[in-house]
């Protein structure tokens, strides 16, 4: 079992122009979780602004054994993140898990990516 | 509260070119903080060069459960930071913050983008 | 002799699609490997799904005081890694290394890249 | 003074091929290196190899409160560094630095570019 509880994200901005065919060329933030434990890891995630309180718990779940690759773009609750909008994220888990973020900017025509192992 | 106090990223380069709308497109080196903690983050960030003399320290804060992502190329006071030139930044908090670097570089027609977190 | 024996990446993704000639311009992921030791170091590697069992080990071996950098994509035993299809891997190896991940996106016409070291 | 004496990066790849004017967008494998201390540091870097023997030390050294990003590509003594060639790199230092390491990839016609702060 690999990993941590506690993790951070300085980083996050969902930008609302996309080129190419969706979803996999959608402009996206990708939260990757991995959990090598033999428990289900239950996460909290907090969203964090320049100018705006925090929102959050954001509540997900990856499966002992398995990865999720979970797109900002598709948190829903308790409500959306905003496009076009500096953010940043704290995730909690109950177990150690590892965390990578991964951006797709396909605002101009040839996309460009990035990845981080996040911050523990 | 995760974080640690003193952050250091040896690359840092702003291109003077850029392709595309501004400020979205614009060429540009971020700073992004996280406070996750109660209390304002007073930073001094103090930028090194190649063959003079480091400049500094630039103050920046961010309140508490905030997110700010600072564009070197916004940087002013005691002085711009210096387009085309190769440098890097230490960054000391009073308090632990969490601290990642992004590029966006548009000096050619598609922009590319590069992300990770800094040195701790 | 600098490393560690357990590492960790949560991203991972091969795209199917690829411009521009193989094998340099072929969509990739990578695991980069550096064993600076007098030994070989032997690693099994084990790749996570979302919605199923974890396959593995993959077993592969770097000879002393040499770095490999094996593709994702080229992975066959126990089964090929399949593509357009989120995983993540957990790499164990019985002495310690260095262990980076490396992406070339080639599906549209320009190519993106990025790289992490990874969790340990 | 921040940072370690022992760093590694297990990616390394300089592509022989570039699109745009040089120096900038000579596609480069870079070696950003801060020193925050009163001292010079004084590095010795080794390149290793998937199927011959290391090749170095590469000597270097960083005035104090200096930064400096280093070509891969200007390695000349004892050797240059082959182009199209699968390498990683060991830094050693007598006094703490911080090392990232840095890739711009020109081959096609829009750059790529990534970073990460090297293993240390």
């Amino acid at each position: 079992m690999i990993g941590k509880k506690v993790w951070a994200i300085a980083e996050g901005y969902i930008p609302s122009g996309s080129t190419g065919p969706k979803p996999d060329f959608e402009s996206h933030d990708t939260l990757c979780v991995l959990n090598t434990s033999d428990q289900t890891a239950n996460l909290e995630v907090t969203i964090y602004f320049e100018d705006k309180d925090p929102v959050g718990p954001y509540k997900m779940s990856v499966p002992p054994q398995r990865t999720k690759h979970f797109r900002f773009n598709e948190f829903k609750d308790p409500e959306e993140v905003p496009r076009d909008t500096d953010y940043a994220s704290k995730i909690v888990s109950d177990i150690p898990v590892v965390i990578q973020y991964t951006r797709l900017d396909s605002r101009q025509a040839e996309n460009a990516i990035f990845t981080t192992i996040a911050y523990s």
